[in-house]
């Protein structure tokens, strides 16, 4: 299984590079990086693009023996940690586009083992993706939960409205009262049907970003704008920073342990603003998203 | 008490805002505003300006009964809650000029009670200031902690010592391995002698801070600066956004309570940045500033 996902995971980021590099026009920047305790990764990185403001898609295999706090707070949740070495593996991309009509789009799959890679002691399933646009479109946000459910029913009927269900749940920016985005589908500590299945929900997973996300982008690239709603689309990018310094359990346990800072803050946009007292007008495009955002729908 | 250092920090603000304004050439926009549960606050900002891209200036007093998770982060810290009627009163300010080599600056000064006004059952008082630049200049760090310095002396010896301390110690970004900014003073539970003695500490430090940042900010509002120089300030507000959302514990206990949302989050500058793989050059001022964030210094 270890060797199935990292080979899956990597093949997944060369052919989503593959597809937003031909929409850029340009190529990502690799970065391969060693962790010291085991294992390693390969960054790729758009960054001031013409289409992509700032994205980033990051695989990675480590291994070694779990810290302290990684070991409690799985402890915790219920796991067995009296065997500590452990393997994790996966992909995490966010792609925060320049136009503000084409939405930021968060995607990761991700394989946890604790103990001896022949007879794991523990292992889980991890993954999802959510779109977080500045301005709503219909269309695109249908599209978007479309392909997440024929993916999700391909694998079981009832896996769609439970991993929407927890999206929503996850990605809520609690201290706003608001969701991060638009949702589509989360789910994690997963074990509870053999691990070839839910390796394979995790490969599907990332085939169907690029037919999700790719015709949204391709759609919004072009759109002219005005400087006021870059504006709206910075304030926005700050939200998404609040969601993700604030409530984001991944990137709270990666700051506190070990992990390498320049990974687990690639989230973060290029631009963001805090602008204090903004309202948007009622009725305003920009008063649209932020009801819809106070109240998650469902898309199909 | 109660009133004393209501109306101290009222005082306060007013000063603070007057010599603010007539250096940006504008006034500030105030916001009053109640709190459901009791009480309320007055918030003075400057937004956009010439001089100031971002400046609060918030005086609060507010009471009331103290929810579950303050009471238990207070037991936790050995206070009697038994009584879980609080009152709390401050003055917070954070100032982001527009000039990157104008620093940033951040004050607060508070008084907190538990129980009944005329005999509290707990009661204690926080404050302090720090800068915290993009480019160092030391005539700017020296000048500002030699004012801290004298503040501290004017009520005893031993604190500017262990304040100084406690500020590198309060403001650093752990998952940086560097310090927020320069420092000055921090202090937080103090009820260690007579609470007039420490009253007049906190109206010390509040007429204390226009002498020691408006001379700063004189020097620096109009110097020349390139588009470059204007990045790196925005990547370096990024680093101050990350420490007040993953580190400060105020703001953290703030987005978990009901405290006003804007007013916790008034710190966050209007412009930030995060340029995945940034370095300074070597020798560059930009790689002088991060070099002493990485080793705080005495300044006086």
């Amino acid at each position: 299984m270890r060797d199935r996902m990292w080979a899956s995971v990597q093949a997944a980021q060369d052919e989503i590079c593959a597809g937003l590099a031909a929409l850029e026009g340009a190529d990502f920047e690799q970065t391969s990086w060693e962790r010291p305790g085991g294992g390693g990764g390969r960054s790729r990185l758009i960054q001031d693009g013409h289409v992509i403001e700032k994205g980033g898609v990051n695989v990675s295999a480590v291994h070694g023996e779990l810290g302290q706090d990684a070991a409690k707070a799985m402890s915790a949740r219920g796991v067995d940690t009296s065997d500590r070495r452990f393997f994790a593996t996966g992909l995490s991309l966010v792609i925060h586009p320049v136009n503000p009509f084409a939405p930021t789009v968060h995607a990761n799959y991700r394989y946890f083992e604790l103990g001896a890679g022949n007879a794991p002691a523990a292992w889980w399933f991890g993954g999802g993706a959510d779109l977080t646009p500045s301005y709503l479109f219909e269309e695109d946000a249908v599209h978007f939960h479309r392909v997440l459910k024929e993916l999700c029913d391909r694998h079981d009927p009832a896996f769609h409205a439970r991993f929407k269900a927890w999206c929503d749940d996850y990605f809520f920016v609690k201290h706003r009262g608001e969701a991060r985005g638009l949702g589509g589908i989360f789910y994690d500590d997963l074990h509870d049907r053999p691990a070839p299945q839910l390796a394979a929900l995790a490969e599907d997973g990332l085939r169907s970003f690029l037919p999700g996300y790719l015709p949204i982008l391709e759609r919004r690239k072009g759109t002219p704008y005005t400087e006021a709603q870059r504006i709206w689309q910075r304030i926005r990018r700050g939200r998404y920073v609040e969601f993700n310094l604030v409530w984001d359990r991944g990137t709270h346990f990666g700051l506190r342990t070990d992990a390498r800072v320049e990974s687990v803050l690639m989230s973060l946009p290029l631009n963001a603003m805090w602008v204090t007292g903004h309202e948007p007008e009622s009725g305003s495009p920009e008063a649209d998203i932020v009801a819809i955002l106070k109240a998650p729908r469902d898309w199909v």
